[in-house]
């Protein structure tokens, strides 16, 4: 028996995937899919190494209607840096919903993940954040700070960004790239409670596993989305602020549960149970009401899903097909 | 950041790679490891998808020492064969273990697992089967049994072999095309309790679901591998072998409770707890005894480890460096 699998590399991905409003689209489709229940997704597969600062994630989903299902490897070597390689890379393999075939492999380093990791804030933005959203502030200065509010312009009327990080300097410098490339106000700002005061929008895209965002700092009217923690040990928001939000809304319960904000707060006691979590595929279907009033304090806790990308994947593939991009090996 | 990976192809992969001592030795090397405690190996990652027939199971382990570690997607789609594709298939991605990069990608459709599986059936008949083995059984039909049988000849001084099928015609015809392979005495056999009577190493290769091997059937100095079982809900063996044998070894005590004849014989109450089970690599590294006379019953149930995907992704890379074989593309 020998098929085809087409093979495509980071550089011929970046020329045909970007974000866009139909990778927003399209994962938001994914999470509709989730919440109606036919969705098989397993648990996540963790290797953690910590005796070489690394860990090792594993994603999939079957999403009954599409060709195919994604198989994504992602690894952490954080000691990589040192060497000059970011921390985090990887690869997703696309296999045939029909036979198990692969059908192609993306040696994206990450990038498809990244791309599809922005596309559920801007979901998660759409349907939770005020209509009118002016300002947005970002929490960190990594690629989801600034993807996050790449993402959010497409979906918001943003005018102005404020852009915090442990490190200022990294602030100054992302904040005068994104007033660059998107043509807004972009700054600085030192005062996370400033930020917060001044936003209408807040996203936290930090490793943090002690919260950058305190419950003092709330006001009527604001979304929080958190998008940093995917791991046991991390945690972005004081939990408190799970307590007082009108609206707390995640991906995947059951896996926030384990891997996201929801932990702490369930840890703390600030939240009781799980039984007022709303997943975002439930407000997209319409099941759930979303944002329901310009002062309602809601938050949003993503932990990424292998929806995303089994989702991302299937466009790709309908993308790389288009433009003929990638190599084709007989197997 | 841009970095090498090689891709190499089913086609490429069988030039390079066989069924050899090398292999056994290797695989041996990994549950040598595996059993000194320095493996991380998490649970096996499987997807069910029984609407449309079909599971996905992920494999990994990382093994110190080596320079890269496996990750390795098997989807099975059991309506395949009427599209006359094989209902299995898959690849194994190698990462570096040194930065998580993506070193190798081997769409092998599963033929580096064919191998690895059965090299370790001949690592259990090196340490488990009769010094003196002449006369194998084999239960089963597929790849494996075939190339369990090659790989026993390559550890055992065999001159005859017995096979026995559901489908008799297809006994038959492993049974000539073994003879003409391996050049020994090779019969097809209907009869299972003969079988099972003539032989001194019994290798069980089948898919199913209710034993195929009875306890009635057992002499003493005979030796069983049992490497059909995969799955929750496969078992080849009579719980009760499991009671009577004076050894049990498998591959991955944790994992055969799960996927493997313990879980069937912990369930009868044929075994009371796995407190005796003895893990191969504990055999292999002396720390506990093998075969410890010719009259022993002894039994290995073998559910594969991650451990062997990443042993044989690594000697693998070694090969087709060697060999230039493959594609080698930048990303």
């Amino acid at each position: 028996m020998s098929h085809e699998i087409r093979l495509v590399t980071e550089t011929e991905l970046r020329k045909v995937v970007s974000l866009d409003l139909e990778v927003i689209d399209c994962i938001e489709d994914g999470f509709r899919s989730l919440a109606d229940g036919t969705v098989v997704m397993p648990p996540v597969l963790s290797m953690a190494l910590p005796q070489i600062n690394a860990e090792v994630d594993v994603k999939t989903a079957y999403v009954p209607g599409l060709d195919g299902f994604a198989l994504k490897v992602s690894p952490g070597f954080f000691n990589n840096p040192a060497l000059g390689i970011p921390s985090l890379n990887g690869l997703m393999v696309l296999l045939s919903a029909r036979t198990g075939l692969v059908e192609a492999v993306y040696l994206d380093n990450g990038y498809l993940t990244d791309i599809r990791t922005a596309a559920a804030g801007a979901v998660a933005a759409r349907h939770l954040a005020p209509e009118n959203t002016k300002t947005i502030g970002i929490l960190g200065t990594g690629v989801q700070a600034r993807l996050q509010l790449i993402a959010a312009t497409l979906v918001r009327p943003v005018e102005e960004a404020l852009i915090w990080g442990r490190d200022a300097e990294k602030a100054d410098r992302l904040a005068s790239d994104l007033r660059a490339e998107l043509g807004i106000d972009v700054q600085a700002c030192p005062d996370r409670s400033e930020l917060v005061g001044r936003s209408q929008l807040v996203i936290t895209t930090t490793p943090a596993k002690e919260p950058v965002l305190n419950a003092d700092w709330l006001h009527p009217g604001l979304h929080i989305t958190a998008m940093g923690s995917d791991q046991e040990d991390k945690n972005e928001l004081d939990p408190r602020i799970l307590g007082k939000a009108d609206l707390f809304a995640c991906d995947r319960a059951a896996q926030c549960e384990i891997l996201g904000e929801l932990r702490s707060a369930l840890n703390s006691g600030d939240l009781e149970d799980i039984g007022n979590v709303v997943e975002i595929g439930d407000i997209i279907s319409g099941r759930k009401p979303g944002r329901r009033s310009e002062a309602e304090l809601t938050v949003c806790d993503l932990t990424g899903t292998g929806v995303q990308d089994t989702a991302i994947a299937t466009l790709t593939l309908a993308k790389v097909r288009d433009a003929d991009t990638g190599t084709i090996v007989t197997t």
